[in-house]
């Protein structure tokens, strides 16, 4: 069954940033910030708390170190450090979920973190060290090169999970179409989930160049910036309930 | 037997501190710092890597957000918050451990966190509810109201571990002598090794105002600021196994 | 004719805070944040523009370096420590404002560093001294002590600015009732009006207690946190408009 | 007459980093850290204090915000953003030279944001505006295509100053040779001193292909890691002064 994530707890100190009350109720899987781009160990703890009252389950989501940039600027560091800046962000969640009596069930890199790991095998490399130490799951881009990324992260012994975007183009080569390109970001609510829809039944989705991708996620990420992007998260919870009491029909 | 503990790890990013590759050696209990006051992910993973090489038992070393100060200025964090923050840190320190096969075994707070811990109840607590959430006991400074600190861990389920200091004069209330007050600080080599006798012996020391006092460490703080510092740690490490070797003759 | 203050570009990174754009418009003075505990280089030349485009005097809004707690919590800093940090805080802004052809007017310290200064001759000393080589007044609460600061000022050669705060009740020491205590902080705007009217003409306003005190502020502060403030800031700026009118008259 | 040029201040809290106390009386300029990847406001003080009792000139040597990776690591920030943290960085160091009754007299960009002007049009642009508005001189890598950053400079109104390495080898392209790079970096005194003649008596220096390169540099860059680099700085400043007395003679 198809899985809705978001990245959540992305509030820091007196600022708020996020409707968390409202998306994380409608979550399969939250992306927790760990406090290098965003968060601190007090918005931590209260997200964990959230996530457990709704009995969402619980995911790092490490970034590069910029509060500033949100760890959406490239850092040139080392793939050593960033396999240390993984395991430190995700080792501090892992001690604030068991301060609630819970824990963390997988990695998502965040932001410029999560592009370089997609575009770099280097990179990729010091995420899945980090994974393999922690034995937690990893959350990447599902793209046409799935079985590349999997044969990697099978010499490492992690597995993986494929997140696709119901409100991103994709690209014919299978990647996501770059933001910067028209129309990359589907806004309309019909779009967005007409595309869940091929997600969710497996079937091909139309590129930007228009011709037909076949992807196979296994989980769909979702907004909770404001109530346009709260409703399509409730909209798809909905399609994807569906969708599966169709199946079992 | 008495144990000696050292604060390591405090070097960050391209700026050195101390002598640990001298000290580690010397040392059964190393404290490391964990990001907030000092060190990094990469320095963590350094030290633990050294730690583990010399078998020496790793406790995390949390602070006060503050590199600029190296932890050592007072911040009117809320209780709350101070737990959150000793979580995050012991929990970064974990997951680096884990990458090398080992683990942490307690909590030392450092700096004014030390100094606030032992000075507020509220602090304490907060302290210990950390403590509590990890399973990990706690270092705290071994004064003549032991009892009362004992208790209120004890409520918490968190085991203590007392420590005292060979090279600092105490006052006969119990307390260390601040170090703004004239010879708070022994420098003489003799001096601080007598003090360490007393304490091996299980003996009295003589406080500042010349009285008699008697504590009861499990463990002695030594330093690796410098290469006179070491050597003292080097004549403490001796003079515990000599005496260890007549008690046991 | 008593000027309207207000706190402005508190925004950081990605995250928004207040309402600027509509509260700068009906300031005479703002205190732009700068960087420590709250703002950065890109949020702060934004800012300077809007004052700017409104005509609006800039002031720097320096803060203890502390961005998790908002500049809010207390940090034990050297006097000299903070002397520098003030200098090296409002030169960052001066700098900016160069960016856009104007310049910084005078200093208002924020949060915690603002009830040291207040609390702590020390402290107020080292602020002064930051005053002093920038040659620019400072904004201080006004209290029943003006002439002890101001004397202290004088001896520096630092003129003051003494700010009142129409929505909050005074103890009749002349001090601010402490937020904890029931009913410290007004939130009808009749009577945020009200004690702001005493203020506009020079009449005393009754204390927490119930007494008589008079004040003699150069600028009340208002807030733009929502709407509820905006308005009251709003009507506060009108006010202000008919006392001078009727002055005229 | 060719002016020695170093980095300086570079300690950050209690962490030490150079001999400037060794270094800044052989220097004709100094490069002050400015708190964003190394330093702090109370080093900054000191730094600056220590430069007016040598008479050396003061320069700001702003970075990227990245205090673990000393500024050394890339950034992908946007230009306007460079243009901001510079101007946000010479301001702070401005209102400290103020505090000494001194000034900032020139910009030199440190570690990647230094690679990074040279490299891209965009970034130096973005210096070059920071620059522009505090009416600086900027130093910059002397290479073949000095024209070509002169050019850009005139548009905007800022002097160049042209700084070569005695202790880097250079590629034919007019460019330093990159430090992984064998032989990229000179260690041998005899070495950097003959590179430095060639500089001094505006000689061709012989490039790592073995080809000739004529640059005309203002400065030279000297460094105060250690005792041996202090020694070639020194080395160094007595040669310019017998280039000078023969010139006069």
């Amino acid at each position: 069954m198809m899985k809705l994530n978001g990245d959540v707890g992305e509030s820091f100190g007196q600022w708020n940033m996020g409707c968390d009350s409202e998306l994380i109720p409608l979550l399969d899987m939250a992306n927790i910030a760990c406090g290098f781009h965003a968060s601190d160990p007090d918005h931590m703890s209260q997200t964990v708390k959230l996530c457990k009252a709704h009995d969402v389950t619980i995911g790092a989501h490490p970034g590069y170190p910029d509060l500033q940039g949100f760890g959406r600027r490239s850092l040139a560091m080392a793939n050593e450090s960033i396999t240390h800046a993984i395991l430190y962000q995700v080792g501090a969640l892992q001690a604030v979920t068991k301060h609630h009596q819970t824990g963390v069930e997988y990695i998502k890199p965040h932001g410029a973190l999560y592009n370089d790991m997609m575009a770099s095998a280097s990179v990729f490399d010091a995420v899945l060290q980090a994974a393999h130490t922690l034995e937690l799951p990893l959350m990447i881009l599902a793209t046409s090169e799935a079985n590349t990324y999997r044969s990697l992260a099978d010499e490492q012994g992690v597995a993986l999970i494929m997140e696709a975007f119901a409100d991103r183009r994709y690209l014919s080569s299978g990647q996501l179409a770059p933001r910067q390109i028209e129309n990359a970001v589907l806004h309309q609510p019909e779009e967005i989930l007409s595309q869940a829809d091929a997600f969710l039944s497996q079937r091909p989705i139309t590129t930007i160049e228009g011709e037909s991708l076949l992807l196979a996620p296994d989980t769909l990420c979702v907004h909770g910036d404001n109530q346009a992007s709260i409703k399509v998260a409730s909209q798809l919870k909905q399609r994807i309930a569906q969708t599966e009491a169709k199946a079992k029909s």
